[in-house]
């Protein structure tokens, strides 16, 4: 027992020896051990204990406890609660109110003396307990694995590390070392604390599956080690793949690159995207398999865009080249599209415009056109265009975009179709299209920058009149 | 289930329909969908049936199936085997000896037709009893995840895939299926093909389990799911560090870099020890946890080296640079260590001396030693040495260690140690001190070519006859 204690101390629980460590104890034999175990190895502790109040031994179990202190010459700080009032108030278990007011309290105070962690008495069957309890729910490696000897981030603490050196240590172990350290637990809290569900593993379901498989709990143990493991190495490559695909993080939404998220495996894409709602709901518990499948699904599936809701108030977005994950409550930002709003405007050659949010519209004439040069127009930036003025009719405007609008789109040998179709083929993000600015002559769109160029006035080896177009960003 | 089928079909299943599948058949409900559902969907089937000959009924059932493969006018091949026999004679359970049987049976059909797969039945319960026996078992991750829609390599052939179309189907959806579709199974071969202890988690475990977690099969299956997909985020992770630590593989060993390996995180050491195992012996089944924690173990320890058995004759060794994985009887190499053995050699300088291998040993005497120069001679190649032959008594020798011998290591103020000692302290690999070549006086060791010279024979401010020696592979 010492040998394995000796290895939490050292691989698992960075104790500080100059620094203060708070001791949750109960009175029952797994925190009496954990004091006495710490208090030898010489940390500087302080002896926390809540009064639950729930029975009438309450009081007389604190004052031991404020003896045992006493006996070792360590402070102790002893809160009275009333739990049954704030369960009830909150419409939680009297076991989980009871926890949640324990765990606070403990960390309150770790916090007011400036101490490293907050030490408590899980032993390795609590471990046990715990991975069934997580297994029986379905839950992935993080549930699996169990809990850490040394958590910190915690759900109380940022920085305040929650340590259990007991947590490689049975029971049994424990139940020996208080008989040889005479330490004498007052009536064992620790089957109190536990829930009905917790009980009735411990009791019930453990023993019956050692009937399948002997020693099943030491199995059980060391699965949850080597699963640890496992994450441990997947933790750096999910960290470096989440800021390859992040493009922004704001206020109630995370942006993903959609193509580097969609290159991503499924297991990643699932991580990445339980991150994102664990970022965005730091509290939400056990995220259902189902709104992560949901999620997942939309994005194999999502051709121009979709939106599917997740859970918690939160949806999965898919727009253009961005995957968001966001409240709904959440204002996504407008991602810097050009948009135009309002009357149309008249083109004049040469002329720029400005289109706001940094978008600028150029337009001239190409003066000089030499025979069989006019080809070389058709380039790979699709924010330029060149226009043959003459098989235009009627003057250029720049608009947005009106029921009914058509385009014969470049390379499909002058088939007319409707924009509203062509936006939806070209992906264009839907919260875009409506102040998507488009170059048009009465009959027509002719070019939709960034998606399309018209068949109508495209340049041909007899172009005479050619006029450049560009929409550009400058920032 | 038509959806749920589909989707294994397009994405876990790489159906080829231009080859042929042999499809596993008892009789039983399971496999008489799987056989409707792929005639169905068109692929090239053909039927292959074992007849275990363990009962009456078997020939009646065979002569069943023949009729089942005529009326959907595919081939059908049905092997008689005495099972009985075979367990006996290999000490197996009669399902451990039916399930080797069949399938290599079933491969060798495959094998003999150039299939691309065999198909066998397993069920969503089948699935969930798997992950439910390895976790019983304490598995880590492969295990948990249960078996693969679509297998290759597998542990029947490394270019035919293993087929499981039905992995998401539960039993209950088969049924369903065979009543809609008149297929009227034959006795249930399935229960009988169970092991009991698979047949006591299907009637026993997992209702009582169920008691404690509702849907408890529909969450196992998924957490199946998801600890799949974190899986193959690991793979190439793992495979990459892999490469990354791998010095050598030879006959009956792996060796690591040790440096490189240390580095790595507790999770990965554990994934390539395992995987070195694996790739020694292909047919290891579970590698026990113990078995790998001493291992990593040594890995922590070992100073100098070390050397600790793994399983089925395995040992991990420790040597200088070198972590081997390796069989008892493997025949490690000496990593091109300088050796020497036989008879002392007197050194004459100047003189060069060949000590096999690549290895040699020049001599030299430093003619022109300038006042306050001498102190350069302390270089930082532990293979070349500068010794002051007027400290030296006696004459110089070649030799391998003997028996009682002593060094003044240069930094310990003249104290002498044992060469034994210092040997363990430099971590010189185990077996190359042997016959490690020492520069020796008749009253001590002067140099260790690679580790220490002597405080005896150092240049000081004041020496006069220098001699330089290095010792230079030549490959």
């Amino acid at each position: 027992m010492i040998e394995k204690l000796q290895e939490t101390f050292h691989n698992r629980c960075h104790f500080d020896f100059t620094r203060i460590l708070v001791v949750g104890v109960s009175g029952g034999p797994d925190s009496l051990c954990l004091l006495d175990i710490l208090y030898k190895s010489g940390l500087k502790l302080v002896l926390a204990h809540m009064n639950h109040q729930l029975r009438a031994e309450a009081d007389q179990e604190a004052n031991n406890i404020r003896k045992i202190a006493h006996g070792y010459g360590i402070p102790c700080v002893v809160k009275e609660e009333n739990v049954g009032v704030y369960a009830e108030v909150h419409s939680l278990s009297v076991e989980e109110a009871a926890r949640i007011l324990r765990y606070r309290f403990l960390f309150s105070e770790a916090e007011r003396r400036d101490a490293q962690a907050v030490a408590v008495g899980h032993t390795a069957d609590d471990q046990v307990e715990t991975v069934l309890m997580h297994l029986l729910r379905g839950s992935g490696l993080e549930g699996l694995m169990g809990m850490e000897a040394w958590q910190v981030p915690n759900a109380w603490s940022k920085e305040i590390a929650l340590a259990r050196p007991l947590l490689g240590i049975w029971r049994e172990e424990i139940e020996a070392y208080c008989r040889e350290n005479d330490l004498t637990p007052s009536i064992d809290l620790s089957n109190f604390e536990k829930t009905y569900f917790r009980n009735r593993l411990r009791h019930e379901a453990i023993p019956f599956l050692e009937t399948y498989s002997p020693h099943l709990k030491e199995k059980l143990l060391r699965m949850a080690e080597v699963l640890r493991g496992d994450l441990q190495v997947l933790d750096p490559v999910v960290e470096s793949t989440w800021r390859e695909c992040l493009k922004q993080v704001g206020d109630g939404y995370v942006a993903f690159k959609r193509e580097v998220l969609n290159e991503q495996l499924e297991g990643m894409q699932r991580r990445l995207m339980r991150r994102a709602m664990d970022q965005l709901r730091p509290g939400l518990r056990d995220i259902g398999f189902e709104v992560v499948e949901r999620g997942l699904s939309l994005l194999k599936r999502a051709g121009s865009g979709g939106r599917v809701d997740l859970a918690d108030g939160l949806r999965l977005v898919v727009e253009g080249e961005t995957v968001w994950v966001a409240a709904w409550e959440a204002d996504l930002p407008e991602t810097g599209w050009p948009q135009v709003k309002g009357q149309p405007i008249y083109l004049y050659i040469p002329g720029s415009i400005s289109l706001g949010d940094g978008w600028q519209m150029d337009l001239q004439t190409v003066l000089d056109v030499e025979e069989g040069k006019q080809l070389a127009f058709h380039n790979n930036d699709p924010y330029q265009a060149w226009l043959d003025v003459d098989e235009i009719s009627g003057a250029l405007e720049l608009r947005s975009r009106r029921e009914g609008d058509r385009i014969k789109p470049l390379g499909m040998e002058g088939q007319r179709v409707k924009l509203s179709d062509l936006m939806v083929n070209v992906k264009m993000p839907h919260r875009a299209r409506t102040g998507w600015p488009l170059v048009c002559c009465p009959d027509e769109v002719l070019w939709i920058p960034g998606y399309a160029t018209s068949h109508t006035s495209r340049i041909q080896p007899g172009s005479k009149r050619i006029i450049h177009i560009s929409l550009i960003h400058r920032g």
